[in-house]
């Protein structure tokens, strides 16, 4: 016989099936026990005349019969017949698998990881999580990009050394990469003209806040012949289309648990595009008094202040000041060519087209502070001719956080890393 | 007007069309100027009576006229009207972008990565990457598979600290992973039961050989509820007939460039599965001596052996020796439940099942001389019960050597790093 999962058992209705999984819960009434079976499908009640001594969590192989029940969850359950314990969990949990996690604290759910992702309402923001990676690869495919995977070690930072991680590599040191941005641009220049790359990205800051990771997933966006920075909102207006139906698609009892829903595409499209000069002066009115940059409080009033006007809380901030971004960014008068996303009240992207002229972007260095000589290997991408580029890079966590409306940027890291965590 | 791109002239014959990209090539005969325009899509000649002065790789965009021409690549060229340099390159080139680079070195090709990426058919290598990303990706999710990322920074070895590279991380010390082998043996034991993941894996060993990377990308895979590692084979065979049949169906002007052909469905279910006790008498009887390990002579000589008795060079090694294995691997007898893919003289994938009884991987541990304490992580995930499982790992930049018969792993990695190699 062979293996039928928990939501599949209603095609099965009067028939023996064998079922592998986990025991989810344990119900003794005396006489007869209860065990609800869960596997990567669900779950399945079953029921017992006698069972040999078990554990929760322990993983079982049972055979049954399905059978008609309005009383059980689903409407079925199986009448339990020969029973094999396959591995037996340690009886003194720190805590209880099922249920709601949202008394236990985040701390003690991180450290005992692998427990509170057996838990499905907490795992199931990685099944969103695995969701989100598939609908951006696919979406850029479908429009001629190429997925790159570019080296992590690096012998300097593309933006001036500061929050790098120091790796010992044999003789000398590396450090972390923060971003694909140097390759993703070599790659555009190199004639690919469209890439994308998922991969982790590490940020040596001391923050210690629900929006900060040391160590994130990055999803990556680089594109030539643009002219600017409009074609590339455009363009992740397109990938957030793509992701948002797919998931409300694929996995809609997930987006319920969690009490969530996401933006239509015709909301997507809508999200307002406005100046950082705007967004401040907006932000002076509703906040009455000077409001000088954007700080957290201000993305969130801003996403707010976009959900009353255009029926969506996000909104593209652009036209940054030339100071507020880094070097490659490209100049348009005192302002930039560049953007943030801010989505349910978080950044979630930053992008821009990028200065491709090399005598400019030489300039741009030096008055950056930075040494030419150590960023040869960045400029000889635009010394051998580059087209006209851009892209932008969105945090696979806070992307998945914000539309699921997680409290903190860790529940959507499967083993996030801070100042302080480094395990499991 | 809106771009053209060179593969499409051809739907455009007598028409007006703009075209951008590089300047591949420059034939000036005189009155007459053939210029080659190179973009994502392949490249197209243009014909000009006039042209600036001009460097070759400056990226351009051109106005002209598409008409038919026997004597010209494709039998199609532009008549060439307008010319706009987006991008001037620089004159002085360390070598010709097109061409044969066989005779420039590797070295040389490598040190100058930003430029010889430009060359097509070492760029092409790159597009048959990404596929191979796709396919795996994509032949996983249609089994139910989740896809997960899983940190880099761990706090301690999985096989025992050794070729580790240390990572300086705030007040204390982690190492670079050398595989997710924790993490997604975490996953399936935490309910998701079949993950994959695509991510860097390091290793700090001092190999300096044509099939050794010191950072590489690695194709994982984990599933549960299996009882042999046949089946992890089975699933691999499926891998591998997707990564084929959709390269030789996207690509076959890439292949065919590299004078590559991939096997075909029937040949990859027919790879033979021979366990290592007859791997090792195989070849002492092929290389006419005793033979006592699977070297790298020996991989390439069980992979003739493989050609003549089933037609294609690839072959499973199967039932390792116990000590020949990591302490996680599946006992069976003094043999293991592990594997190896030689594919076409070098060995692709490592895998098997895993032990999934704590008590019996805490012996295992102690056996091998590591300590329960150090592997508390690790341990946990076995404490709560963990279904019988296995997996396996496809090194992507060999498997991409092979398909393409790269003379040297580093061809297949965008921007390798190795001893010495720390940049670009």
């Amino acid at each position: 016989m062979s293996r039928t999962m928990a939501a599949d058992i209603k095609r099965h209705t009067g028939k023996e099936v064998e079922l592998s999984g986990w025991v989810h819960r344990l119900r003794d009434l005396g006489g007869v026990t209860f065990l609800i079976l869960r596997d990567r499908s669900g779950s399945v009640q079953t029921v017992w005349d006698k069972l040999p001594e078990l554990t929760p969590e322990s993983v079982i192989r049972v055979y049954g019969t399905v059978v008609e029940n309005e009383a059980a969850p689903g409407g079925m359950e199986v009448q339990g017949k020969e029973f094999t314990i396959l591995s037996q969990a340690e009886g003194n949990l720190p805590f209880a698998v099922p249920g709601d996690h949202t008394r236990v604290g985040i701390d003690v759910l991180l450290d005992n990881r692998m427990l509170s992702l057996r838990n499905p309402k907490l795992r199931s923001i990685f099944t969103i999580q695995s969701d989100i990676l598939d609908s951006f690869a696919r979406y850029l495919r479908g429009l001629g990009f190429t997925e790159i995977k570019s080296s992590k070690l690096i012998s300097s930072g593309s933006e001036g050394g500061t929050g790098l991680f120091p790796v010992e590599y044999f003789e000398t040191q590396v450090f972390l990469a923060q971003s694909p941005q140097l390759y993703k641009q070599a790659m555009v220049a190199a004639g690919m003209e469209r890439v994308f790359e998922i991969g982790a990205a590490y940020r040596a800051e001391k923050h210690e806040t629900a929006r900060h990771l040391n160590e994130y997933v990055s999803l990556d966006v680089e594109m030539g012949f643009i002219e600017s920075d409009q074609e590339l909102m455009d363009l992740e207006v397109g990938i957030l289309q793509a992701v948002c139906s797919d998931i409300s698609e694929k996995n809609p009892a997930i987006l319920e648990d969690w009490g969530a829903s996401v933006p239509t595409a015709q909301q997507l499209s809508g999200i307002p595009r406005i100046p950082y000069d705007r967004a401040l002066s907006l932000l002076s009115d509703r906040l009455d008094r000077r409001v000088f940059e954007l700080t957290p409080e201000g993305e969130r009033e801003l996403c707010s202040w976009a959900k009353a006007e255009a029926g969506i809380d996000a909104v593209f901030v652009h036209s940054f000041p030339r100071k507020k971004r880094p070097f490659y960014t490209f100049p348009n008068g005192r302002k930039t060519m560049s953007f943030d996303l801010l989505f349910r009240g978080l950044e979630i992207t930053s992008g821009g087209r990028r200065i491709n002229d090399y005598s400019k972007l030489t300039k741009n260095i030096v008055r950056s502070g930075l040494d030419p000589v150590d960023m040869e290997d960045y400029l000889s991408v635009f010394r051998y001719g580059c087209p006209p580029h851009g892209g932008f890079a969105i945090g696979l966590e806070r992307l998945t956080q914000q539309l699921l409306g997680l409290a903190n940027i860790k529940e959507a890291s499967l083993f996030p890393r801070d100042r302080r965590r480094i395990r499991p």
